[in-house]
């Protein structure tokens, strides 16, 4: 249960009241002895005797909800009408909406927007193809695309349940980058076939962000795409979680004073975006990383390592974990300087936390229950990260895709490679100024304009970088 | 050429010249002097001795547009600056754009939208599929999918040249049916292989418009995806033109006082919109009809459809032509009552049309040069249309395709039948009022409210008719 009943959970309940000067108030009173909280009471009818109202109610959740308008139909003289969930009001219809930039009022607009005079415009991208890019909605234009097999933390529900979060997605787009996004949910499983499908309807977009797709599909989907797009393919669960890890730590360090190429960091988790946390990590400077899964540490020796029955594994056990540590994350943890997690809730306790080396850093990011309990690990930490929105240092992937792909539109770029993300952790780091930066406070939030702006930026310059080299080896 | 110079071939000319009184004037004279005409004149900057103006010029396409700016060089005194064309600036950055219905202005606005409010959207989704109608913009999104093999007259340019008809058509949704479509245009061209991913993309969908794709792939990949989909497919060059065209004959034949049942029916072209004409003017009850195409009339002894191999023509052999008649398209219009066009430009002539019953209706729908010179045409016959915009009783499919939709989506259809294509022909017919009607009224105005409307109702009706009997059957 959360500590605060969440607006995400608010419940609209219609109920007719008697017209007594104190009903209103037993009821706000009802409501807060069971933990919840008016957020706002709207009279909708009015007579001599009774009262009909909306009350608004911040609650903990659904089951919560039922108890908190259990509690009112006890006040006396009360009847409950129709309750209605705001979150389920707010989707009513969706949450998107596609609009025409130009008006159509008469036939001479029809005959610009449309035939005949389209016409010289499909002509000209048909003798251009790269004026598709000022001509049509391409240039600002990303698909979300997913097939709804690792939906938040609900699993496979697949492309139709997955909706509400592309939306949501696209909306996020819109909001902190301008950037026109359109939720594709693929009824559609094989990598392969994924590829096949995101490759045939890429013409339309100036770049593709994959979502919610389960590991191991989602790297050989993504690399191959790379591989084969010639417009830039970004998996946000992967590479925006680890921009915006890396991005935290850097500035973690700047607080406890230490050195990315110097501390001992501890992994838990080497999924979708564990895997690209390890390769972030690596490639910013990172020399001393051990890695733990639910089998334990992962080192090269490990029996499912040596079978090889699983590509990333390997890779992992390759790279990382140079003194062959083995054993479990517990044991790896004893004297590290950073632990990272991207794996399930409530694996650690403040005593493992306690072994750790001075002035520990912690990101406890598995969602909604950290590893390990936020208060629990700031007792023992100095620096203590999590994804959550109720407690400081939230990681949250808003601060960087949306800069990301403006970053990548701006530049018309082709690609997106590994010097781009640095860029990105280190301009979103850079947000944080040495006289704000502290432990509660080592990451900007969700609504700092400049987050997007400083990553849309860097991505963007490191971008051009890549074409200048590029015109360079080619002239 | 266009009779009149076009708005869509619109250019914007900026000009330096003397500030003498007679100025503005003379170049006005040497625009219209070789066919164009000045629409405004905006002055932008002004001395003394000289002006900067911006000058907006109709002219009849590129090579018109360089004659005229051309003649403006000759006046005394004038410098021609940066030359625009209009529809070029209209289309800059594209013709759409993808909006959030909600606002993201703070926290409790993203864990509305976002994580963690989303999660319970999904679930429910999840759960009951059925709310994703109610929950997600599904509702009223319709893909616009095409490969960009068939696009306006231009042909096979490919999917990202076709973004501006797409975009455009996307536009004509919102406008005048409020419905969200966005383009899909992809870079595929085996049938069955666009069939996989339109099926693949549909589940963020609740239709499929196919548009400009190349028979005979057409109708296999409409008729694969409406078999095996749960979401009406409706490809509007074929069905779109057979609605209009339908309703405008119904008209014509009240005009000239004929029967469906009794007048014999001639027509030009056996591609995508024929066959779809001919499929519904069967259905809608025409019992004499000839078909032609470049070889001539169709019959089931032709050494093609003997062979056969292309199954179209085959259906069209068996379904048509009963008394047999072979030889040309011009012996076939001999004594026929209606001719319907859909091929290629000045095929016939007037006295082709002379060779017609008395009361004749020509229906020549090639765009943009039509089988008959309308002026022609219209000494023998008694109704002429045409799919042009400056002639009277245009053909177009604007009147139809945004209602069909907007009735479907209304009704939560699954399916689309010819019934529903057949209600949605006779409500467009009748939105010409007994009154109205005359040999230059068969068909209102794009731009009248009530077409869009008419159609959308009929749909409606007919898709619950369907899904009422179909509810009774299960029952």
């Amino acid at each position: 249960m959360s500590p605060v009943p969440s607006v995400s959970n608010s419940i609209t309940v219609r109920l007719e009241l008697p017209a007594r000067v104190t009903a209103v108030s037993e009821i706000t009173t009802a409501v807060s002895d069971v933990g919840g909280m008016v957020t706002a009471v709207d009279i909708s009818e009015s007579g001599t005797e009774r009262l009909q109202a909306d009350l608004t109610i911040a609650t903990h959740g659904t089951r919560h909800a039922a108890e908190v308008v259990d509690a009112i139909s006890q006040v006396d003289g009360v009847e409950i009408g129709r309750v209605s969930d705001r979150t389920f009001l707010a989707h009513l219809g969706g949450k998107l909406e596609v609009k025409s930039k130009l008006p159509i009022r008469n036939r001479d607009d029809l005959s610009l927007v449309y035939t005949p005079g389209v016409a010289k415009i499909c002509q000209a991208i048909a003798e251009k193809p790269e004026d598709a890019r000022s001509l049509t909605i391409k240039r600002n234009t990303v698909a979300v695309v997913t097939d709804g097999s690792a939906v938040l933390g609900l699993g496979d529900i697949g492309p139709l349940a997955a909706m509400p979060v592309m939306e949501g997605k696209a909306a996020l787009f819109k909001r902190f980058a301008d950037i026109d996004a359109f939720p594709i949910c693929l009824d559609a499983h094989d990598a392969d076939e994924i590829v096949r499908i995101v490759k045939a309807l890429s013409p339309g977009f100036a770049g593709i962000n994959l979502e919610d797709i389960s590991a191991p599909r989602c790297f050989h989907i993504e690399d191959r795409l790379r591989r084969e797009l010639d417009i830039p393919v970004f998996h946000d669960d992967q590479h925006g979680t680890a921009i915006v890890a890396l991005a935290a730590l850097k500035n973690a360090l700047r607080v406890v004073e230490k050195e990315l190429s110097e501390v001992k960091v501890v992994m838990s988790g080497a999924g979708a975006a564990g895997s690209a946390i390890i390769r972030l990590l690596l490639q910013a400077g990172v020399v001393d990383l051990v890695v733990a899964d639910v089998d334990g540490i992962i080192h090269s020796r490990r029996p499912d390592v040596v079978r090889g029955d699983n590509g990333n594994l390997a890779w992992i056990a390759s790279q990382t974990n140079r003194a062959m540590q083995d054993g479990t994350l517990k044991e790896a943890l004893v004297g590290a300087d950073v632990f990272i997690g991207v794996s399930a809730g409530n694996i650690l306790t403040g005593d493992d936390i306690a072994q750790m080396n001075e002035d520990a850093i912690v990101f406890a990011m598995a969602n909604p229950v950290p590893e390990v309990d936020p208060v629990e690990a700031g007792r023992h930490a100095t620096v203590v990260a999590t994804g959550r929105s109720d407690f400081a240092n939230q990681i949250n992937n808003v601060l960087v895709f949306p800069g990301v792909f403006r970053g990548l539109l701006d530049a018309a770029s082709r690609h997106i490679d590994d010097d781009m993300l640095l860029a990105a952790a280190s301009a979103l780091a850079d947000v944080v100024q040495p006289e704000e930066l502290n432990p509660t406070y080592i990451i900007p939030s969700v609504f700092n304009p400049q987050a997007t702006k400083a990553v849309a930026q860097a991505v963007e310059a490191a971008a051009r970088r890549v074409r200048e080299k590029g015109e360079e080896g080619a002239g």
